[in-house]
């Protein structure tokens, strides 16, 4: 006779569930608000239990790294954390650590959105000379959405060549797409055991919102993306090493690691730190995130210099009066202001910036010219990317997806 | 935004829970009867909605087979069945198909009636000539029990090689244990998502009970039981062929394969076919089956003639009469005589079987004299069984686990 085990309830650190709030909807599927300016990220931060990345944080930062961080962590759009600071006293400890970002492949295409946490990611690797290893989750793709295993399995490899065009370091960084990894390597699956047996339908239900009719692999999901914050899921790099890892992703994806920090102790491992980024805006305003399966809201990483003028002169909100005369007088606002937001997260010159944003917001720039700056902005970089995808053929991807010791200098403290 | 497929009720063949009735329990983790002649298996077939194995369909299997049947099946100890004729028409039409059956790993050591599936399998692959795979559950049995991924590897290993030493021809036979072949083939985890989409909440809640407080291990489970049952699991045997498979195994394993049978055309796959055998009593009565984790409950492969003899003399139930003056005018009873029951399992000689029946039911033979009997015949078959599992070396067990293709004449037709 066979009896289960007691399992043990785990007390989540945050109890409530990640969709609760009259004006914004964040789960890791949707993400909504009431507002032009997009979701209020203070009270998100509070529901999530996280914490504010502010200038006392960015400044040790900066110490420990030894040069200013990405515009993207000085001008807020990463803006939140979990233990960053635990990270940075291990790291002048000369403790090591690893990075671990991911992408849902739903899509054959990605969209300029999709980039953003790859490319704090290649500076946080650049920056510390660590080893990273970026998920694609076919397998969640296959469940969430009318996508079979064949149709996944290949996006998940035509995102990877985008990814891998972002210029990531072959020999410091590792790609998987969960269909395939999990039959390359019995660790994977032996951690999604481990994890599993830690956490109940209870919990995946407050977490994630799970219901009775919801399919068995939605509910057993979240612990293939924990796994690979468990550094034994990659025996071939880590050995049997149990590191710390640093997790940059959009916020919708913290409730996936909420749970994972959760088990991390249970299993011997370290609590993962995250850095979270902001929303990457639709083209039609910052009440919804640009999004792959809505052609009109985004820009995506294949569109011709043609496409991107057009999209932006028709589609992108407007934070500009209605008349030339109310603008002239009153100025654009550039919270709203989809071409402004998108400089924001894509023109890396200050001083540039800052002299649009006052340019715009007192009327000198007008909404026509400020739509010129965003596509001359763009045109160049997925222009860019389109070149280094080119070059990224089936042979540098099988590179990127081999299982190997990676090549890097893990040991801060022999770097100094 | 991402929006969740509609995933289409299913409505399973049997919508009741497994565990329905007042006198018997029989889940795939529990069986108990308030009976000492044990569960009653005419009203099991009537709650799981399978069919007896009567008269007509063992005339039809030995017509087909050209042999007698397996005295198992002959004796009623293989009792039930779904699809029985319709795979024999496939067998008559020269369709190929191929053999399932699996254990789940929670002890070092096995016990007798471990073996009966694998007896019956045996003989099946040896009449039909055809591949089969076996599953050894130590995923299962790392989230159901107090045993870590390692234990329950390790005891997976130990399992196989007393499988083995059953007398698998090896060119025929796959073993595989799922914490290490889901790592070393991808078709696998492949087809598990294809069934955990096919399958809500709800139904495995239907199916094995499951409720909000189990882990998510345990509810995403059955789909790796079931998998493969869908050949496309094993690319190297198979290649991309949809073969009809027919699986032995102990009835309380049938609600795993009725949640199969109802994904599998959903998947283009024909439903598996089933053959059920009845519990193996423990020593102290059939109101239990014999377990592993109930060491005077069982005789193990390990036991050497002696604990055999000091197991069944002390413990084994007695179906016999309190005085001997009663026994010799009343007789034994054989529904309940756990001695008898033993040889009804491992006795193969009929006329001799029978002459014990009838000398016991009429009190010719005493207590004492059964429990003799049923000595001299398991001492020999453990004895001849541990000679065979001290053969198996790693390195045979490595040949039985290796990914390869089979040997088999599997199309029926060529056989004539």
């Amino acid at each position: 006779m066979e009896v289960a085990p007691q399992i043990e309830n785990i007390k989540l650190e945050d109890g409530t569930n990640t969709t609760a709030d009259d004006d914004d909807f964040v789960d890791p599927w949707t993400v909504s608000s009431k507002s032009n300016a997009g979701v209020d990220y203070d009270k998100l931060i509070k529901r999530f239990g996280s914490s504010h990345i502010d200038d006392a944080l960015i400044e040790r930062l900066e110490k420990v790294a030894g040069k200013p961080v990405h515009p993207m962590i000085r001008r807020g759009i990463f803006f939140s954390h979990r233990d960053l600071h635990t990270l940075l006293n291990m790291v002048e400890a000369g403790k090591k650590f690893y990075l671990y970002t991911g992408r849902g492949p739903s899509s054959d295409s990605m969209h300029l959105g999709h980039l953003v946490p790859f490319i704090v990611t290649k500076w946080l690797q650049e920056t510390f000379d660590v080893p990273l290893v970026i998920q694609l989750t076919d397998d969640e793709k296959t469940l969430w959405k009318d996508l079979t295993v064949e149709q996944s399995m290949r996006m998940a490899r035509e995102n990877a060549k985008d990814i891998i065009a972002i210029g990531f370091d072959v020999n410091k960084t590792f790609i998987f797409a969960n269909l395939d990894y999990m039959g390359r390597c019995p660790a994977f699956y032996q951690n999604i055991i481990r994890i599993q047996k830690c956490v109940t339908f209870n919990q995946v239900k407050g977490i994630f919102g799970f219901g009775d009719s919801d399919v068995i692999g939605k509910i057993g999901f979240p612990a293939a993306q924990a796994a690979p914050a468990f550094s034994t899921t990659f025996p071939f790099i880590f050995g049997n090493d149990k590191l710390p890892v640093l997790i940059p992703c959009a916020i919708d994806q913290d409730p996936y690691f909420r749970m994972t920090r959760d088990v991390s102790p249970r299993l011997g491992f370290p609590k993962p730190a995250l850095i979270h980024s902001s929303f990457f805006p639709a083209l039609q305003g910052a009440k919804t995130k640009m999004s792959a399966s809505e052609d009109n809201s985004a820009i995506f990483l294949t569109d011709t210099p043609k496409q991107i003028k057009t999209k932006i002169n028709k589609h992108a909100f407007s934070g500009g009066r209605p008349t030339l005369e109310e603008h002239r007088e009153l100025g654009g606002n550039t919270d709203t202001d989809v071409s402004f937001q998108l400089l924001r997260f894509f023109l890396y010159d200050d001083d540039e910036l800052e002299r649009i944003r006052v340019a715009y917001s007192t009327g000198e720039l007008l909404s026509g010219e400020i739509k010129k700056i965003a596509i001359e902005t763009l045109q160049p970089i997925v222009a860019d990317h389109q070149t280094k995808r080119k070059e990224v053929t089936d042979e540098i991807l099988e590179q990127f997806m081999a299982l190997r010791p990676l090549n890097y200098q893990i040991n801060m403290q022999k770097k100094k």
